[in-house]
């Protein structure tokens, strides 16, 4: 079946309309209609290739919303006409320690939605700004929202995704202090999250001018961190940040903020090294960095449940299809809040 | 009371005796004469000013063994003859969070054994390279092994601890894989615990002359860091690495043999940076790089019963006290095997 897409053709080409093809629905799989699809930072990076191996014709897009049009006839858990969601990956081994935890996304076959490798045509994966999307019924979350909110929703497929796994990993909840580092994309879910875990969410910005728009996001403080005494206040005091923040800073200024056993997580890399850490910070207090990576499909859909139950989705501006160049330029200046949305029925146009 | 101590009266000036006082043991005193003092390497450090804010006269010293020769009238838990153990730390705040978990040596107003505020004379604690030391009894630590071992059981008050504590924090026991980094005072130790632990252990020296000696001291396998492909070899697969070495090092070639959600955790702070770790690293497994800071009184006397337990004790080079300034120039060429105690008997000389 050949659909619309949009993608591009090369690396320092802009991104255009073309035609895909996407399998036939397996015995497992779910064909989906595409409603909409967020724009997420990653997408900027690969079909820009700023990242190593990407393969063109790239068709970015990993924040899938949409209806099933059809199912294999041996899938169950899905049929015509559910609303549903794909993220960041669609398809992994399926029989290793990750994913028998429900952790496919550290499967070392994981498949990403887009430039990952597969038997379709063109023996890579194509994303979500397109028509359709045929993935395994394994990777494929129900979405329980409103129809109504299902644009919004688009984003909780990774910006969601990638904020809730540390937060819950880490524990947050009821009695913990937790910074938000950086209020984009990902920033803006990790407040609403950890404010919907009960915790006390201190954000972290570097401009004036989010102070207010953290606090409607539910930050219960929000902390300028080019103030040296503001961020002094908050010495020792956190138990867990989340940063989002991949352009590189000093992460020492955030450590220093932890209290004894503290952990600090990463869900950005930058392009370039972040100035290393001081060690001592670590040591004093028993102080740990770390990293996290997207999260696994049980995972993705307790968040989708618990964001349907309290009313979370993200704060998005859509747009056209045709949009979405002008779209990258807007957030590489960081002029988005907090993430775009492409319209699907754009793209027949 | 004045006793024989080896000191420095400047960061530039060798260690020679001098004569210090000792405080007249209060209420909840315990007055100890020493019989050996281990060697570290913050005490090279610390009486030589590499660290800010020495004050002279310098009477390094903190793994230090000895036997009861006094105590106080509201001292219950110890006796004059009993066989004792000071390490790091003398006093602290005893009512904050840290203190009352056990975990003194995070305490914000933890006084170190040496270079620590006091109101004894000369207004800040002197060390170990003393015939006798007064400490509160909640800082001191009680010995069951024979007393025949006393001498290797000084180092460890801090090398034992300070590997020991990491180790039991981050939960190593049977069915762990774990890396020891460095095999020097510290990672001698946690060679030898981590093994009486139960973990298998996986040592890692620079050095091919050591892989031998790594094995004889309780490592199942001993990798030479420099060769790619032993390092390879263990890709992924190490649940914890305990990271001995100071010396700035590339810590990413260690961090990509850390299973998902392993923990590499530095015990050492270099002088200057390690090369910055790269983040993708931590995202990509969900790992940790954290620290840890010696360990509390609790945990130290735990360690210390385990030890008597197992018959663990450290590898020894004995000295006299004029052979100090010799000692420090054998440790900064890694040139003992594996830690320098000071014979007390000869401060008397
Ligand atoms: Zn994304
Ligand atoms: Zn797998
Ligand atoms: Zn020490
Ligand atoms: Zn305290």
């Amino acid at each position: 079946m050949t659909v619309k897409a949009y993608g591009a053709y090369a690396g320092d080409k802009p991104l255009e309309s073309m035609d895909i093809v996407r399998r036939i629905a397996g015995p497992h799989d779910v064909k989906i209609d595409i409603a909409y699809c967020g724009v997420c930072h990653s997408d900027i990076h690969q079909v820009r290739a700023e990242w190593a191996g990407t393969l063109f014709p790239c068709v970015p897009g990993h924040e899938i919303v949409g209806r099933v049009s059809a199912v294999g006839e041996h899938v169950s858990g899905f049929k015509e006409g559910d609303l549903v969601g794909v993220g960041c990956m669609v398809d992994s081994c399926q029989h290793c320690a990750d994913c028998n935890e429900g952790l496919e996304n550290y499967c070392d076959h994981m498949v990403p939605t887009y430039n990952g490798p597969t038997a379709d045509a063109p023996g890579h994966t194509l994303g979500g700004y397109s028509q359709q999307i045929v993935v395994h019924e394994r990777y494929v979350l129900r979405i329980r929202h409103n129809a109504a909110q299902l644009a919004a929703v688009a984003p909780l497929l990774c910006a969601g995704i990638t904020t809730w796994s540390p937060l819950r990993h880490w524990k947050v909840g009821p009695g913990h202090k937790v910074g938000i580092v950086g209020i984009g994309g990902l920033g803006h879910m990790g407040i609403k999250l950890a404010n919907a875990m009960g915790a006390h969410v201190v954000a972290f910005t570097t401009s004036e001018s989010k102070r207010d728009a953290a606090r409607a996001l539910g930050a219960h403080e929000a902390v300028v961190s080019r103030n040296a005494d503001e961020l002094a206040a908050h010495a020792a005091s956190l138990d867990f940040i989340l940063n989002t923040v991949a352009a590189p800073h000093d992460l020492d200024a955030f450590l220093a903020l932890l209290k004894r056993d503290g952990s600090m997580t990463l869900v950005g890399a930058p392009a370039s090294p972040h100035p290393s850490p001081q060690v001592f910070n670590l040591i004093m207090k028993r102080r740990s960095l770390a990293g996290s990576m997207i999260g696994g499909i049980p995972e993705t859909q307790e968040m989708l449940d618990f964001c349907a139950e309290h009313g979370i989705v993200s704060d998005i501006e859509m747009i056209r299809a045709d949009e979405i160049n002008d779209a990258y330029e807007r957030m590489l200046k960081g002029d988005v809040k907090y993430r775009f949305v492409i319209d699907s029925a754009s793209l027949a146009d």
